[in-house]
């Protein structure tokens, strides 16, 4: 890796330890050996166990291996949506998630506020069969609240609940046992290189795919029942991103090795001392306006100059997320994730009050 | 990498210079910079450049990333077949596809022989779409010839032709012309750990998909024409696997440098080298009859103790492919990718004089 400390959201800053696992990984010839080996079966084993741990994921509900986040959306619509979703939408991605359900011609609803803003308004019309909520909008820094889903939860028990938990887990404590699928990418919060996601989905999700799977396609490979099938022996249908997954486990387990109680105070520490200094600085102020709803792990500021702020620090070799789409000229975005040591966040602090 | 050498049809040996390329990656932090990037953009149009190159994909036939082969059977019927696809099948990958097309609920036919036998009858139904057919049947080294392609071609100008060249691209010369869609994953020849795919598709699949997408749905971030609006600005739908994509283009770069022509007569060579050594071996016999369509990437022998074959090599740190699925208890594989210099396949052979 170079010098450079990536506080981009996204592809991110590698953790810490990625480089001495990938010399593990290739002593051992794990991009070598056989997808369907002991020792493969092993990897796939370990990982999903590490990550069940560390995700606290509730007994009945299991991990599957896709591409990206991207790919959940597509895999969630194809298997668990007959005609109706809603989405909650308040950034590019939740409205990417509706997106793809109108991509294959469901009748889905939506609601929407601006950008960033909270929701306030919870209805959600009785044909819908899938609620999407994204625990942390990446493209400009909204957090839904735990209560704020359990309570999605309680007034609808009859639907499928979608929770997109892409750069929000493993730094955020996220009730699970409060929805019935989630997913996320491994190039946010675990420092991997992008080209894996993870789906974890219920039994209901489950029950849902294998009914519908009587009157109209839900897929092949990536059939939720098919999933299961190869996930039950610790397998996967295709031969997949071997490499990623080992990786993946091998950083799970050294975060929880580290603690996760820890990391998890470490990212609250980081993510007000970051507040602070948008706070004490002039020229920038919080995007999200509701103080509960900000995100502690995407921290988004706006300002009149972001390149102002983002050439002074690469300057100094510290690369600072861009505003996303349509905010790319009035914002920056701070990454927080368990890679970046809270010297690195104090350094970044200490930084933006030099910029006047 | 340990100092074992993988003879296994995929996942393989990894490819020369795979390490070196590596660290580059690492050092210019290919997996953290922003896949929206100028750098990123240069990646993907050199990768694109150099597979264009190396496969000598015609004018109009567009590469787009998947994940791995598996995605591109999916994708392929998501797009761009509506009722009917035609498959010929002689083995398990060319059957894997047929049965993505019945899980699409298709009406999809089959042309069926026993694993490993040549085709005879080429009549395709009316109503077929689209025409599957397998260049190189890695599960048991069955090859398509050239001119049963074209023939084809000749025999079905409306018809879509889906080529499969998983383990068969880059080693074999291949007219792409005579075919409108060809995919593989890298894991294979291309000596990379799986998790890419790459799709090759001309502008005749993208007609046939923006005219199915005005009556059905063709998928979503994957659908051909929103491959080709980011494929068109050297960019992805999604956060693709950034590190791949870098690894694939400078492994094609170096087959370009190194020759491709003597890439391939070394196939050749070490192809010839190793029938001869399973045409003198009185435990093993070639399975595929017809020597015209014995596969040269993919050299399958019948045994009736392949333990013993495997065990032997193993001990020399030698890996052998098993043979796949029910030919496991009477099959060996020996995979022949351009990672595999002739002094290893020449030792191969010497060691298997020593087994009686």
């Amino acid at each position: 890796m170079s010098n450079k400390i990536y506080f981009t959201p996204g592809p991110a800053q590698l953790f810490y330890t990625f480089e001495e696992h990938l010399k593990k990984a290739l002593f051992l010839d794990i991009p070598s050996i056989s997808h369907r080996s002991s020792t493969f079966i092993g990897v796939v084993e370990e990982t999903t166990a590490a990550l069940k741990e560390l995700l606290e994921i509730p007994n009945g509900y299991n991990i599957y291996f896709l591409n990206s986040a991207n790919e959940a959306w597509d895999r969630i619509i194809q298997n668990l949506v007959d005609q109706n979703s809603h989405h909650f939408v308040n950034g590019s991605f939740s409205q990417k998630f509706y997106d793809f359900a109108l991509s294959y011609n469901k009748t889905s609803t939506i609601t929407k506020v601006e950008d960033g803003a909270a929701f306030t308004n919870w209805g959600i019309p009785e044909e819908a069969e899938l609620i999407g909520i994204t625990k942390n909008e990446t493209s400009v820094g909204h957090s839904f609240l735990e209560e704020e889903i359990a309570s999605l939860r309680k007034k609808n028990p009859d639907k499928l609940i979608a929770l997109d938990i892409v750069s929000a887990t493993p730094s955020l404590p996220i009730d699970l046992s409060q929805v019935d699928t989630a997913y996320f990418s491994v190039q946010k919060a675990f420092g991997l290189p992008p080209g894996l996601g993870v789906w974890i989905a219920n039994e209901k999700c489950q029950e849902v795919a294998l009914k519908r799977a009587n009157n109209t396609s839900i897929g092949s490979y990536r059939a939720l029942p098919n999933l299961k099938k190869f996930g039950d022996k610790n397998q996967t249908p295709e031969t997949p991103n071997m490499l990623f997954i080992y990786l993946l486990g091998k950083i799970a387990q050294d975060i929880l090795q580290a603690g996760v109680q820890r990391m998890r105070n470490d990212t609250t520490y980081k993510a007000a001392i970051l507040n602070q200094a948008i706070e004490n600085h002039q020229l920038l102020d919080h995007f999200v306006a509701s103080k509960d709803h900000r995100s502690k792990t995407t921290i988004v500021a706006k300002t009149n100059d972001p390149e102002k702020f983002i050439q002074f620090f690469e300057k100094r070799d510290i690369i600072l997320g861009t505003g996303y789409g349509p905010h790319k000229k009035n914002h920056i975005r701070f990454a927080n994730f368990p890679t970046h040591s809270k010297e690195s966040v104090e350094m970044v602090c200490d930084l933006l009050e030099k910029i006047e």
